[in-house]
């Protein structure tokens, strides 16, 4: 790249503006900003070769989703987003356009989010590296902790189809991944449908570019909430530890995509990996008492117990523990 | 390391903890902070091989230094630091000790900071990636512009030491490196002194454990400022730039460290560079025009000048234009 450090950060600033009459954003030492509400702080990382890999990910889809998930840690706490902050690495190597393209994506979100990118932090490194931070503000936030035996157990749609998508990116011919890679709109990408037979762009889309799950519609309703970051069974086995229970998922209740189906047959998966183990769906898990959560959209696939684990009720083998698996690093 | 990811996280939440009154901390989807003033966000990233090297720099120190650099952020603002957060990058061959190390580093920085770890978030990773996010608050935040044609510009104490630190720290042998990475409180290592016969462990200290210079004392006269995380000439050139305006250095006004002139001598290099482009000394760069800023320590040496540009005033060479060197990683 030929830019230098100050006309990289100059860049940004002319992209990203902040209305002044919310305070200050990109360019000074910190940003300042009013709230009108109690703050939510939160940061999730992206490295590469660990949560992605540049074959098949373009610097578009990227920033779309460092911003995605980390706002999707505010909407798990029934909160509004507001602005975001990135440390970002990048190696030398990196062209202007490429950059572009990542300001780009981070930019779309933003506007998707009705959010603010207010500071950051700017190095070289051999990886690239997205570190977001993200800012939302709410009076009264919805906690993982208030779960309570004889709860229900809600997810906000069909679950995996990013891990689906991951397992369709890796095995596509580097022609397909140059595609992908190509196209800011993946919904375009109507041959690959064609091609394969089923909704592969549906499924690709939300592991590349995915979207988190706004709760103002039903969050009223909710006890406790948490988004699935990591895998079904491992985030709910986090909720039902910090509530002291358990977890009984009707197998039966769960949606299940047929795409989701046809992609594991393809690849030769099992479809319930991708759907109880998968993660990076980035929809919600709520617990709710109320009788108006399947009207509000809620999908009921369980319910709180009062023993703890995680346990499976399959109509075919009956009532299984199961291990919680999912996306761990260590 | 022998732990999962849940069990890491387990031991972070016991390690920090964060009372009730000011909102919710670590272990949910984003932490909840009530504040009283307007806030202050600030990002600050440390990569392995880019920002610090593991043959000399502890885990210890690493979480000290993270938190610092981010805490500068804050001052530089003239706000009051309240909370961090965490992204973290390690890799799988990392030992429990040395994880241990690193909180116990961030839980001595923010015990002296009087702040707070309130989330993060984990992932292995090949090189070690430390990205913190640090939160203040303040009335009204002193921000880089305000700089007059006239106004006089102030450092808060000696800097070069960082630099001179880290010029040592690389020509040191192994025994010298693991003796000081073994070392939490460098201000023991008299030998190392004794051996050089000047103030060595005063440098690396300023490198490895820096403390973020606050504020509170001289803040009040401030018309302008910065934190000097790149070099003095590179920082100070961009709150000129910010204001339309140009400096002149005056290099007689400018203290020098008897320590900072032997670590040149000793490693043959320019002690002005250490001064001028260095960087890394976290003292602040503070714009004023009153009269009191010396009785409250500030260390006068140059003023803002109409001509943009910086430029040093040598009683032997006269008035000399620079060009503003300092750390830049593109």
């Amino acid at each position: 790249m030929k830019k230098n450090e100050i006309e990289i950060i100059e860049e940004i600033r002319k992209r990203f503006s902040f209305p002044k009459s919310l305070g200050i954003g990109i360019g000074d030492d910190s940003a300042f900003l009013k709230f009108k509400k109690p703050a939510l702080l939160t940061t999730d990382l992206m490295i590469e070769n660990v949560h992605f890999d540049l074959n098949y990910f373009s610097f578009y889809h990227l920033g779309f989703k460092i911003v995605s998930v980390n706002v999707s840690d505010i909407y798990a706490m029934g909160g509004k987003f507001l602005a975001f902050l990135l440390s970002l690495g990048i190696p030398q190597s990196i062209s202007e356009e490429q950059l572009n393209d990542l300001f780009d994506g981070i930019r779309e979100a933003l506007k998707y989010y009705k959010g603010h990118l207010i500071g950051g932090d700017i190095s070289k490194s051999e990886k690239v590296i997205l570190s977001g931070f993200a800012i939302g503000e709410c009076d009264k936030p919805l906690l993982r902790i208030g779960a309570e035996v004889g709860d229900n157990i809600f997810i906000t749609a069909p679950i995996g189809l990013s891990s689906a998508g991951l397992s369709l990116l890796r095995g596509f011919t580097e022609g397909e991944k140059r595609q992908i890679k190509e196209t800011r709109d993946l919904s375009k990408l109507r041959q690959l449908d064609e091609k394969f037979g089923f909704s592969v762009r549906r499924l690709i889309q939300r592991h590349l570019m995915p979207t988190a799950r706004d709760p103002h519609k039903f969050k009223k309703i909710a006890k406790a909430m948490m988004d699935i970051s990591d895998g079904l069974l491992i985030d709910l086995y986090r909720l039902c530890e910090e509530n002291g229970v358990g977890a009984e998922i009707y197998l039966e209740r769960i949606p299940i995509l047929t795409a989701v189906l046809k992609a594991a047959e393809y690849t030769n998966s099992d479809p319930w990996r991708f759907i109880l183990s998968g993660g990076e769906d980035y929809e919600l898990l709520v617990i709710s008492k109320d009788e108006r959560a399947e009207d509000l959209g809620l999908i009921p696939i369980g319910r709180i117990i009062e023993k703890k684990g995680i346990y499976l009720n399959d109509p075919e083998k009956g009532i299984i523990p199961v291990k919680p698996e999912g996306w761990l690093h260590f």
